[in-house]
């Protein structure tokens, strides 16, 4: 039987490390239930995500571009009205895209103000949620913040009889210590303990529920399910039996050098200086998160157990392509740091899993693709997968389906790149940097990561000698060194100056098109000496070109013969296209 | 008396050389009137366009970004929906601003439909106009494209007796020979004759007449108007008396040689294979088309002293600012070339005389200012006259006040840069160049200028050794020219590199708040050890940062107290602003 894709189920993770899955490499953290897809599927060894911050991160998986493309830099700014995500793509293609979870957008209300979208439409909805419909959104990660002061999960938790003004907080971000105080589950010291709601009425078995909910509702139109967990982002607890199911001894070895924080970067050094940095250096402090955050892991993987037999029972894992991503890692403690926004392997290396259902993914099944892939590579690998013509006018990625076949695309990217502005953080007060230079740019070929900081000298890492990322060779005047940093600053250049904004026109369209010739036909004659060049030159033109303007062809076919005569009464022409621009809309 | 500005005329020539003005050196074509405005301000010696083409060019002066930014990268590029320009900027300070003329703006109809925007809408008018409230469009360069099948100066016309299906075509742009016949103006052999119709009813004198119109009819509200002209650019057609006025011996010297063509650069040397090119070098063509080309020049200057006389009538000089400039200039065959589309002096340095009538201007009328100014300067200037708070993260370019004040600004730009996208030229099929490297892109610092050429070598010149560049030192191995060549290299990848997109969150408001702080009294309480460390911290932050949200501030004061206790009910938060983004809205 040949298989086709219908169905996408994107699920990703948040704050997940690539080394927290035992698929990738953890001794003792077993999550067989993603083992399970990748042995069904691919697993990529090597993806990266576009900004090791949630916000930029997802804007680039949401619309296949670069934080440079769509400049959403950090969580709190808006991607601009206008922006085209997955959903935009997909829509006119027939698919439904659905968001459940998490996707820390910020809506542009100021742009929407700006071009009159009501922010209650349907437009203004899909432009406040990255362009999905809403199933179910719970950001979550600040649930009295006021920016949704009851949401769903409130709600829910609230029908389950955990009562209070803010379940959430009180349930699910709360935690009973050994002499039964409740404890703030933010603060990193109680990490450890257990919260205080049972594990299935917990975030993760939440969102998973709605997940299947959303599945069984779902009728034949194909959809892409987003299903986007806020764990296990800090903060870092878990109820039982997940939490005290590892101990700190299951961790990976804490990643860092005195060297390394005596020769550091400024950059590096102001972050170390962190808050969150310092609180992670404290004795006891990564060992209580550690356990909470490899529980909330281990959960997850649970979850993927009971959903994966869910849709197996349906049917569904005969037609749904399956992603299983994350939008970053979190440092836990290495290389000095807390939380994330540097350029090591723990925070930009993130899991990438796909079970594509389509029988011409069977050549590849079980296995483990080297290839340099990105964040940016699945809104494109979804186009794909509905036939929607490649948009590499608009999307920086490119599709991940031939890898998934077994095919070798061409001239693959050598680079992947990642950026992160720190304009938002107290390094960025410490240090003095203008807004405009605290964005950075790392680029990384497998071996060489090369971190571009204005203002500052580069960063360097050679993972070959130093897998570790402790010896910063960016001042290094070893000849080798020096020629890896320009060989990768040039390749920077290059990566930047691409033309990321010409979003209106495509490249297709350019291509499969002379456009001087069809300027002529649309009458602009430009360079013509006399009537007998004009004559001449259209002689050469395609047919395809000739004009069907009944007021140009007559004027052309007129001053082309010996002499200009009054011109015939001619008919109106045709209305411009309102569509996407095509042929006929060149001038 | 102060006189302060309330006004702006921000008059644009299409197609005029900045040496085809007597204040810029022309030795024949005498321009009093624009002269006289360089007398009364300032007359900026270097002034350079964005780009050598139309719709590219003026969108950078429309929206003060580069063609880089905004991704208008040719005339029948659609500017993105949401892109904001001039009357975006303006119209919430209280400025009414509008389009007398020319445009060459391609609305984005995809994207429009794509957010719901009615084109027939106030606001989908406004997009399709580069933010400008039409008063009188007349794009013009087309007649018979079929984009405008009946332009207003079409009905104008009519009204006057010029009838015809076509006015526009059969009058203004239809020439009579020496034998009587009626030719067509658009060839470039008849370009020294005149046209047909009377020069009170040509394009420039009726597009300025409209300008008064507007004036007299423009009530108490501020406004800027955009007076577009269509000229001197092709079809180089004027009446009499103008037609006829020089002679092809008051033209400037073809600048070109037979070396420079032997060792252009490949998109140089194909460029000079455009049929235009090829035509210009034809015996002959030259003279016709300067003949008419001056005699354009020549009939704007008159009509500027009309307009500026009917200002001077009615007090507007006193508070109307006059911005005269173009989007580019023309070949006329220099270097082998015709038309534009590469970054020779006569095609990127433009006219640039401002007249502000503000009493702080006082210091510099009638000087002449040396600083390398860009047309992406336009938009933040206006910005400024208004008081409006400059836009760095939006606007690229800075306001020239300051040099109209007589200040110095501090750390003037070191480079002008200017791009060209030739994917829609037979050049780029010749070369196969695919359209993603067809983006050229210059950086001149006044003396060297060096171009980008994706897949070629880069050119070089050395203006003052060779100000006529003639010498392309792009292929150069004189360690002078390597190190010019490189200096001007990584000044481009500073300049790709500077974010361009992150336009819904200010620097100013960046730099104005502790995020991290704020992150804390929003509620996200990240890095904190337990109750003694929040408790101690928050005692650090400024009282402006103090939660106000009953919801958050009353968790906080719990989560510092010594236990964890049962939180009192407590009010609904604010609900979210729906404006620009402010403090308030961040996380």
């Amino acid at each position: 039987m040949t298989r086709r894709t219908k169905n996408i189920l994107f699920i990703m993770c948040d704050q997940l490390r690539a080394d927290h899955l035992s698929c990738y490499g953890h001794p003792k953290l077993h999550t067989p239930n993603i083992d399970g897809l990748a042995r069904r599927g691919v697993l990529f060894e090597n993806a990266y995500v576009q900004s090791p911050v949630c916000g930029p991160s997802r804007m680039s998986y949401y619309t296949g571009r670069y934080m440079h493309s769509h400049g959403v830099s950090w969580n709190f700014v808006p991607l601009k009205a206008g922006e085209m995500t997955l959903g935009d793509h997909l829509r006119p293609l027939g698919v439904k895209s659905v968001l459940i979870g998490k996707t820390h957008m910020r809506g542009d209300s100021s742009g929407m103000s700006r071009l009159g979208i009501d922010p209650e439409s349907q437009i203004g909805v899909r432009i406040a949620e990255c362009g999905f419909d809403p199933y179910e959104r719970d950001d979550g990660i600040h649930p009295f913040s006021g920016h949704d002061p009851d949401p769903n999960y409130n709600r829910y938790l609230r029908e389950q009889g955990f009562g209070g003004d803010n379940p959430w907080e009180e349930w699910a971000n709360t935690v009973v210590d050994e002499d039964g105080n409740h404890r703030s589950g933010w603060y990193l010291k109680y990490s450890h303990l257990p919260a205080r709601v049972p594990n299935e009425h917990s975030e993760t078995p939440y969102t998973t529920r709605r997940a299947m909910d959303f599945m069984r509702e779902a009728g034949d139109q194909p959809w892409v399910a987003h299903l986007s967990f806020i764990k296990p982002h800090w903060p870092y607890v878990v109820p039982k039996p997940y939490a005290g199911m590892y101990s700190p001894e299951d961790a990976l070895p804490l990643v860092r050098s005195d060297e390394e924080l005596a020769n550091a970067h400024p950059v590096h050094a102001a972050m170390s200086r962190h808050r969150v940095s310092r609180r992670f250096a404290k004795p006891g402090v990564r060992d209580a998160v550690m356990v909470g955050y490899m529980g909330l892991v281990k959960q997850i993987d649970d979850e993927m157990g009971r959903l994966f037999a869910f849709m197996e029972e349906r049917g569904l894992t005969d037609n749904t392509m399956i992603v299983f991503c994350a939008d970053h890692g979190d440092f836990l403690g290495d290389h000095w740091l807390g939380d994330k926004e540097l350029f090591h392997q723990p925070v930009i290396r993130t899991p990438l899993v796909i079970y594509d259902p389509d029988s011409r993914a069977d050549a590849t099944r079980g296995t483990r693709c080297p290839a340099l892939v990105e964040a940016v590579d699945i809104a494109p690998t979804f186009l794909d997968v509905y036939g929607g013509t490649p948009l590499p006018h608009i999307m920086d990625g490119r599709s991940l389906r031939p890898w998934l076949f077994g095919q070798k695309p061409e001239a693959w990217r050598e680079i992947v790149v990642s950026e992160c502005d720190y304009a938002f953080q107290d390094a960025r007060i410490e240090l003095q940097t203008p807004p405009i230079d605290s964005w950075m740019r790392m680029a990384f070929d497998g071996r060489w990561k090369y971190v571009l900081c204005e203002g500052f000298r580069p960063m360097l890492f050679d993972l070959q000698s130093d897998p570790n990322e402790l010896k910063d060779l960016g001042a290094s005047t070893d000849p080798l060194h020096v020629q890896q940093r320009e060989r990768l600053h040039e390749a920077l250049f290059q990566w930047a100056r691409r033309p990321r904004q010409r979003v209106t026109v495509s490249d297709e369209l350019i291509e499969s098109t002379e456009v001087q010739a069809r300027i002529t036909e649309n009458g602009i004659l430009i360079g013509y000496v006399d009537e007998d060049d004009l004559r001449a030159q259209r002689q050469q033109f395609k047919p395809r070109y000739a004009s069907h303007n009944p007021l140009v062809k007559e004027a052309l076919d007129r001053l082309t013969g010996e002499h200009a005569s009054s011109p015939k009464p001619a008919g109106k022409s045709p209305v411009t296209s309102t569509t996407q621009p095509t042929e006929e809309s060149l001038p």
